[in-house]
């Protein structure tokens, strides 16, 4: 009799979470009550955010419970249903977990048309990353025609997505990774302006040579000392969008603030936060638009698969890394 | 034969500014050119705001060069004139330096009326720190009717006018100041719901009381742990108003930033800097409206006068000391 394997937190982490952190269950299958349906979820997401919430301090969602399955994305196939709108056989994306099988009544769940992408990119571009990309450079960066746009963890799931709208808005993009694989990727396989090196390269000369009329957009991902390099070089009413801080997140001692915020007020710029869930209601819209882009070949989705329910730990872990290339999936 | 005596730059102060980092210079009165007068100075203004232009680094205006008068803004009286426009007798305000008498093109200079107020007060709620707490708090903290208000440095000059015109367009209001007589002030003079006395209190824990809804607007004049305390306790979709970090300037090593900027994704807040010079356009319909609350009784002004042309480098430090209570000007 098959059964679900699941992660579950068994501990909170100090830093970067170790295997002892996890806790596998082997539970028999759920079965659907009333109203409910089971998802054979074939990938999960592994996404910088689910280090937040591993901690017990508030932010925009509860922290996952000890004892709980880690709350991860996921898409999958619905393999028994007691829901007229979800049907045996139909691809979904959720809430699914870190475990082989999701019982579900529908909520924060959508359906997936895999003639129009393969499953993981619903993971990617269509999914989480790519919506928060979107509505994060466009909504709250306000980026424009024109604009000089700095991304870094370009190469990332939500960065290299950010980078391609910017471009097809018309923006001069540059973006900052890790290493030369990636920076030669977002040139040229996504075709951004110039990419930076941190690994290898003094950030805060390089902004300046590449972006000579400033920064107007900055989407930040990682926070810590790039946040601060950035803040040297705004323009006037610069927009710095706050999308994640990936760098602090396993970082002990408390996270890092930005030392060169007063930049803020010398260049009458704003530093602002967003959470993608507020955007709900308008998520089909950005997928349509995106799958349209996609479809026309103007907008690239990379993932990067591990293969193997039984490497989570060790994936996330690469993910902290900076070691994915693309956006991170694990194929169940 | 008169004299004009100056506070001229003489050294980049490390830190607080030493007597040292200025020299006393001697010169002739000034004689107008064709379209200049000459103002004798009756008051200077002396903001912290100051400690920034004495640095070498790139801000919203060039640094105060080594050998130059000390910039500073200033009201006196018009003792000399070949300008048509500025007469003999008149009172006038300008970046007149810290010298006994300036001579001036009229750039950015104003004319007073000292039937509606005394001169120290076109220094005051009726100059750049009344303009500052009028653009910042309405503008870029965009405080409206129920919103509850923090303000820092809350018995200062900024802070004092920040708080009492949120209390004037319906906010609930909260300031952070050191000390009893500070808070028993901006509550008991000024109308102010409740003070912080962050000498004494623990900030955080009495935010929380305090603001039961959490914060919608702060307007920062300190920087440092309290902008830190008001990142934790921020309602969603807060406005931090940018308008100084008097807490930071004469500290070594550099600024210190805000360890818990992240508050501004789990809120969905941003924190946005500004320079009131940007809305000059602007400034005769604050200055007639917060004049009109003046007279009306509705909006107090309060300034700290040291008497003595020479204690101008003593007096400056008492201003980062915050021994000042209200506008802190010099009688010249």
């Amino acid at each position: 009799m098959p059964t679900n394997r699941q992660y579950r937190l068994a501990a909170r982490p100090a830093g970067l979470p170790k295997n002892s952190d996890w806790e596998v269950v082997e539970e028999p299958l759920p079965s659907p009550e009333p109203g409910e349906f089971v998802v054979k979820i074939e990938y999960i997401s592994l996404d910088p955010a689910m280090r937040g919430w591993m901690n017990e301090r508030r932010s925009y969602v509860p922290p996952v419970g000890i004892g709980d399955v880690m709350r991860a994305g996921g898409v999958g196939q619905v393999i028994d249903s007691r829901n007229d709108d979800y049907l045996i056989g139909e691809h979904v994306s959720g809430w699914f977990g870190v475990q082989q099988y999701a019982r579900s009544d529908g909520r924060g769940v959508m359906k997936i048309d895999t003639r129009v992408a393969p499953l993981p990119v619903y993971l990617s571009v269509l999914g989480l990353p790519g919506l928060t990309a979107y509505f994060g450079l466009l909504e709250v960066g306000q980026a424009k025609e024109g604009d000089t746009v700095v991304v870094s963890a370009a190469a990332g799931a939500v960065g290299s997505v950010a980078g391609q709208i910017a471009k097809l808005k018309g923006c001069r993009v540059v973006g900052i990774a890790g290493g030369p694989v990636k920076c030669s990727y977002i040139v040229d396989e996504l075709g951004f302006d110039a990419a930076i090196d941190y690994k290898s390269e003094k950030v805060r000369p390089r902004l300046r040579e590449l972006c000579p009329d400033r920064v107007n957009v900055y989407f930040d991902n990682v926070g810590g000392e790039i946040l601060d390099d950035v803040l040297t070089c705004l323009a006037r009413h610069a927009r710095i969008v706050i999308c994640g801080a990936v760098s602090q997140y396993n970082r002990k001692g408390g996270m890092r603030g930005p030392s060169h915020y007063m930049a803020l007020l010398v260049d009458r710029a704003r530093m602002e936060g967003f959470v993608v869930f507020d955007y709900s209601a308008r998520y089909a819209e950005a997928v349509s638009q995106m799958g349209g882009w996609m479809t026309a070949g103007r907008l690239k989705s990379r993932e990067d698969i591990v293969e193997g329910f039984d490497n989570f730990p060790s994936a996330l872990r690469k993910l902290f890394r900076g070691a994915n290339h693309g956006k991170l999936v694990i194929r169940v």
